[in-house]
């Protein structure tokens, strides 16, 4: 089977697909939707209608305060379990919780006061704003003594310099943070080379995992991860702002605390004792109750990829950006596309970015005329996630066909040159 | 209207009680059920049923990533000002988000970097234990340079000892966090007259206010109070684990800044600049994406509580409150109960504690035989929440009775000494 611009070839790798038959389980309101943005929010399993009825009506309305003893007390780590099935960790190493950031606020300032004599921060502006957003304020909070040594990439650069970060690395490093898939191009870094590097130089290592959960395969314990920390709504398809997930390892959990005391992170909460004392393990990283209709709703998300496995995932996956990738070359660069993603599937995520310098209204003109939903990335990229349970092939081509015809119509001209609040 | 020990009585109640009407607007599958447990759950508006399906199927479902402009990016600051209505807080100065232990976190921790040079916190054991520990971690987390004074109740206090709390307060003191109605005993603290003691020495106030939104009026701005967090599931009856709120008085909106940069928080954050700037105003306390579900669900959930009003709901609670320690004092005293609340109902929240030897077995005994849900707080305090929107007299006057069988016929004699997880 070779690859083809024609809507036959995708039909044909439809027909050849293992887990074609998971799109059935999801909500499709409009069938003539072409969604490619379940990288920013996975679309709604048909369960989940189903679940949250029963959170609603049977659990929060009959169970009333009997629900906490009914399944809601134990959430974060009956689901913390779930994920860790998709993160290569082995139990008692992943809790659900919060959110991206407060996460990463939680793990990152343990990191620190872990070593406290070392000074650096790494990372990178491939990595997303809020996550340096949130190190910018750890490093206030601490009073300065450590610092950010932010490798800056070019808006062309698709691939990080590797270089400059194993050079940035050294004894004085307290901890490297990087974004295991990145937002923009969808480069997925080597986790074990980097976090090898980095133990190498006595470095701790926290991967945010938002763009690669679900995504990519990812083998935390193998790995010998430091620390992890990711969101459950992108490929995880929690909902909107579903509760984000944390991973410690095993090896440093009860040397690691957290910067706010929470009482789900209480040894024994329901004594009631008036000081702290944290939880044995990862359950430490809790803090407070968890808003449980979201929660629920996101457990209740994972079944169809915990019975898809990673491995199926992952293969339709590389197909599909890689026939994005060809389509790309073949029917968007006459128009003046280009690809911003890695060519090598290898090195790439669940989502390829495509470069046009009308990259932002051919985007808009996407969604407000054609049924088209990506999402944009300043300053050019349009990016194009493919999510291998619900998306098929005939909607890539379609979708790249649309693309196509909102160029060639030149149908993105009526839009202003300003941003919407998101897209 | 005398009151009178009957069930006939409690009916004249509930004739002319005006907010009668509002219970048919919560969910009730079990009539049977006397729920004495809004002051830890709230239970389900029906309106709330129809909120979460159209969230999930039309919003979730269809509009997809789209609800973001639809509403969802909002919701923080839409949310934050219909709580504000029920606080005495003009526009502008509550958000709605996480959780309430993070909130704490977040504005305690700006307080005391808002005045470094004062060295102590000033609460007290009437406080939830959660909060003191969320003190005790931000005491750690900026190096041990503030101390709290934590002024000791007894087992049996009710009120606080007030002229303990003055003569801890002095011109060293950071921050007094309180419980504005107490967990236990449900003592409400004269806000005004706490904050401008706290004034008057320099310090910053921050109340929790979980045990009093939507229960008692409260005057935020009139008592020019700084700082304030709390919960939604209790009387405001946002499900289990809402989102919290919190309140940053406009004077010192600009001046303080939360330890935790989020990007909700960002001034522009769609610019996705490299460096944090807080957002103007209350917004820079915002952290990261809000799971929506949780927060269309409470958001609904406010309608029937705004619609009554503070006024109304304040009226019938005193009354709820008054009877039911009438009902202690002539049904129950001499089964070996007494009061553990405040007699003076302007010095009461909307709860109230009986305490009995036996009251960990009796509480347990109440749910598992007679099907009255209260909840009980070690040593031997049963509270008995009264929530005025769904509790009707005769409810008040049904649980009582029962309380009196299950002691009179010693139906509790057959439980264990033992704690379940949550009761």
């Amino acid at each position: 089977m070779n690859f083809s611009p024609t809507s036959d070839f995708a039909r044909q790798l439809d027909q050849h697909d293992p887990l074609a038959s998971y799109r059935e389980q999801f909500v499709s309101n409009d069938p003539d939707l072409i969604y490619l943005d379940g990288n920013s929010l996975g679309r709604l399993p048909k369960s989940v209608v189903k679940r949250m009825k029963k959170a609603v009506e049977e659990e929060w309305g009959t169970d009333l305060i009997r629900g906490w003893n009914k399944g809601w007390w134990e959430a974060p780590t009956r689901i913390g379990e779930k994920i860790a099935s998709l993160l290569g960790a082995a139990a008692g190493q992943v809790v659900v919780g919060d959110q991206t950031s407060i996460n990463l606020f939680k793990l990152a300032t343990a990191a620190l006061r872990l070593q406290p004599e070392k000074k650096y921060i790494i990372t990178d502006t491939f990595n997303f704003p809020s996550d340096l957003y949130i190190l910018q304020g750890v490093v206030n909070l601490l009073g300065d003594r450590h610092e950010i040594i932010r490798i800056d990439a070019q808006d062309d650069d698709i691939t990080p310099d590797l270089a400059a970060l194993e050079n940035a690395i050294n004894e004085n490093t307290a901890l490297v943070t990087l974004s295991h898939v990145t937002f923009k191009s969808g480069y997925l870094y080597d986790m074990a080379h980097i976090t090898e590097l980095a133990h190498r130089k006595g470095a701790l290592v926290l991967w945010d995992l938002s763009h690669s959960a679900g995504a990519v395969p990812i083998e935390l314990d193998k790995c010998d991860v430091d620390l992890a920390i990711g969101c459950t709504y992108k490929y995880l398809n929690g909902g909107p702002g579903a509760p984000a997930f944390l991973y410690v390892n095993h090896k440093i959990q009860n040397e690691v605390t957290s910067p706010i005391w929470g009482w789900w992170g209480q040894n024994n909460p329901f004594e009631f004792d008036l000081d702290y004392q944290p939880a044995p393990g990862v359950q430490r990283f809790l803090i407070g109750t968890a808003p449980m209709l979201s929660t629920l709703a996101m457990e209740e998300a994972l079944t169809p990829l915990l019975e898809a496995g990673m491995e199926a995932l992952r293969a339709k996956s590389i197909l599909m950006t890689g026939y994005a990738s060809y389509l790309t070359d073949t029917l968007l660069a006459p128009l003046g596309f280009s690809l911003g993603s890695p060519r090598d599937s290898a090195r790439r995520g669940s989502h390829i970015s495509i470069r046009h310098e009308e990259g932002y209204r051919i985007n808009r003109a996407m969604i407000e005329e054609l049924n088209v939903i990506p999402d944009f990335r300043a300053p050019d990229n349009i990016r194009l996630g493919f999510a291998p349970l619900y998306v098929s092939f005939i909607d890539i081509w379609e979708g790249f066909d649309r693309i196509r015809r909102v160029v060639e119509e030149k149908r993105y001209e009526k839009y202003p040159k300003q941003k919407l609040l998101v897209t």
